[in-house]
């Protein structure tokens, strides 16, 4: 191979400058970064010059000031919503990824059924987290490709609207991960954090609630790194002027009892109904409060959650969750239960009696993604009806052959492995394990300093 | 712009892990460095890979296994020269690159004159520092393009012979050097040293002597950083079974007067009919010792001096550098001086009593590079007339009026900037400065363990 790897200059713009500043540790100038990046999605800045700063920055780290630069160019990179024009404070919540985890499809309604409106642009799966986008695909016929009048119409109208992002939002964040998915610069809590923000700016929102999962399903396993990277988003949140509350949550065990496409919508349905379960609707009201409150609906969090009880115990909650489905073409057989047999129910072992210790979240995940919840590579396809129902959570008692979990999948010749799979997932104890609040720390963004 | 960057798989090597493992400061195995490399070369890895680790192993380190690794997948990129059947140990010389350096001129037919073969293969000018080769092609005709044939037979007639590195040495490096270059990642010790010692082994060499210099005029502007090169080098040497032995020695000021490419190769003809400066011939009679020492034609390094000084008083060591030109096409006009005149003569200014305290060897080296002695762009051809004599040195007596510096160059209109610059490099005190040795340390590789 002949290469000649040419230095463009693009005005007085030297890439190798900035480069060598952020690898010497040196904090860079807004419209470095902006200088940057711009020229690398105008393609001035080739690949490898990107690539070698993306590294630089992962090892060196970026400040509070470089992220929210980083951020704000990635974000007018593409189409940006206006919804100023629309009554109400807009509140959104974001989730970094969790196993089971359905809550944004349970709080939405909720929140949007209190009065506060929920503009909400989620994504689909990604590596073994399930994604908003790919759950609500399950019903047939909801589209979430909805043009920009769309979602502004139904946001109006019925207060919520979850839309998939477009090609048109944040571009630059789009080929930003593409490259550092190939050069081992994803597991940056600054890079984290700019991608997430700089998608959820785009959406129209006036405040934002984060939900920051850690543990072994979670992408962040310890504290000390969640609570970075709550920080970090918060703050950017706050340096763009959006109020922003941070929940750090445990993501050791799956939330609720479904893991799957449809399996969580059904789930999310019998939560609307106000049949859910406890550790999945802990975690929803608590979130929903954050939201009633920033969206200056009720004095204090805990009033938030008070209207959110009383939202859904009324039935307003799921009949905003109907009308959304409705407007977005989806059928309404989904407020039925699905049924479907499991292709096989794996069961407790000889000589178990005691109590389920510990379920394995990211196992669990990855069987799933394996089953066909979610994809392999970016251009596989999700089966809706496939997933994994845990029969028996942490703290319920167990005796050899009770059912652990029912396996859907099409998948059959696999079963075994899957089977074994999500048995390994399962640990026991004699004694009940000691129970761990989900809730492990709260963040707002005002606490702090801005630095 | 629109991306996709894929993932080519080759056999089961990925290009993340290895970048991943350097990112997290593992150490490397040998047969991953060089899929890597080799994979670059070929085209399977794309440069923003590569890049990404070379940003990796700029921050994190490499050890000297991982150097080694590296130099020996560069060595083998291109064409090694084997010259075990012919007589006597071969014994090369590399310096890092200095001011008015001209040392390998003198000091190859020097040696060679001893009876220890010479097989030297040399670059062009680097930034501010000249090229071995640049001084030999101011010599009407002499060619250094010589096939691997002429090269040999050179040598085994002669006893010495230079050549320009070709497009066959150590292809890898160039490469890579091309990629380092635009993205920041050049100043890396273990990086530097293994591009040095590739294209070094290639050349057929038994043993090697290293000049690694230090200060304002050099690349290592401290002695703990020269340090470490020099020891990286030299053990890179030793494992290649290649006995190695470094001197550490100072580049703050040029060496010898003369700065230029003809103005070198008058100022070697001098030095080999033993009439050359203190500081000059210091340094190339201490690299003479350890190359006749190294070569097993002295026992010790001093009565190799002794033998490199016989070889000049004799007359033999300017008679071989004779026999090298001439069989390497040069006119023998190189043998009297070149009459030329300056365009200007730098003078002491007004109120100047004492001693010349210091001159800025990067000053004058910058200088003499916009005077037509180096290059700008790679491109660029240099004049080889031009250069600067420096009439007085470092604790010399100076009086207003007296001339410091001829400058020679054809670019007369910015004669008045050429002045003040090389003015400006000259520092002066009343006292007369303290005397520093240019040796600074001597370093053998089987000192240290092989780490």
């Amino acid at each position: 191979m002949q290469i000649a790897f040419l230095v463009r200059s693009h005005a007085m713009f030297n890439p190798q400058r900035v480069i060598a500043a952020k690898r010497d540790g040196y904090t860079l100038a807004s419209k470095d970064i902006t200088a940057l990046v711009n020229g690398f999605v105008r393609g001035d800045v080739p690949p490898y010059q990107m690539s070698a700063f993306l590294m630089a920055a992962f090892l060196r780290g970026l400040s509070n000031s470089e992220t929210a630069s980083l951020t704000e160019c990635m974000l007018h990179s593409g189409k940006v919503l206006d919804l100023s024009d629309l009554p109400g404070t807009k509140v959104d919540k974001h989730s970094t990824g969790g196993v089971g985890d359905s809550v944004s499809l349970i709080l939405a309604p909720t929140v949007a059924a209190c009065g506060v409106p929920v503009p909400m642009i989620s994504g689909r799966g990604l590596g073994h987290t399930g994604g908003t986008i790919d759950k609500l695909h399950s019903i047939p016929g909801l589209r979430t490709n909805l043009s920009t009048s769309e979602y502004r119409r139904q946001l109006e109208a019925i207060g919520v609207v979850i839309g998939s992002a477009t090609k048109e939002i944040a571009p630059a964040d789009r080929e930003l991960y593409a490259l550092r998915d190939v050069t081992s610069t994803v597991a940056s809590i600054p890079l984290i954090a700019a991608s997430i923000m700089s998608k959820k700016l785009a959406a129209g929102l006036d405040a934002l609630v984060l939900d920051v999962k850690v543990g072994a399903g979670a992408f962040m396993s310890t504290v000390p790194e969640a609570r970075r990277l709550a920080e970090t988003l918060a703050r950017i949140g706050e340096r763009f002027g959006k109020p922003t509350v941070a929940w750090i949550t445990r993501m050791d065990v799956p939330l609720g009892h479904c893991v799957g496409n449809r399996l969580e919508i059904d789930e999310s349905v019998q939560c609307l109904k106000g049949d859910g379960p406890q550790d999945l609707m802990k975690i929803t009201l608590t979130l929903s409060g954050e939201m009633i409150c920033l969206g200056g609906l009720a004095a204090t969090p805990d009033e938030g959650i008070e209207m959110a009880r009383e939202a859904i115990r009324s039935g307003k909650a799921l009949a905003t969750f109907t009308r959304m489905v409705q407007a977005q073409g989806g059928s309404l057989d989904f407020l039925e239960p699905s049924v479907l047999c499991p292709a096989a129910t794996v069961r407790a072992p000889r000589g178990v009696y005691g109590f389920i210790a510990d379920i394995d979240a990211y196992a669990i995940a990855r069987t799933s993604v394996n089953m066909g919840v979610g994809r392999i590579s970016k251009e596989d396809d999700v089966d809706p009806e496939a997933g994994i129902v845990l029969r028996k959570k942490p703290g319920e008692e167990i005796a050899p052959g009770d059912a652990l979990a029912d396996l859907y999948t099409t998948r059959t010749n696999r079963l075994t492995e899957f089977s074994a799979a999500v048995s390994t997932a399962f640990q026991f104890s004699d004694k009940p394990p000691i129970e761990r609040s989900r809730l492990v720390d709260r963040l707002e963004a005002n606490e702090w300093a801005i630095g």
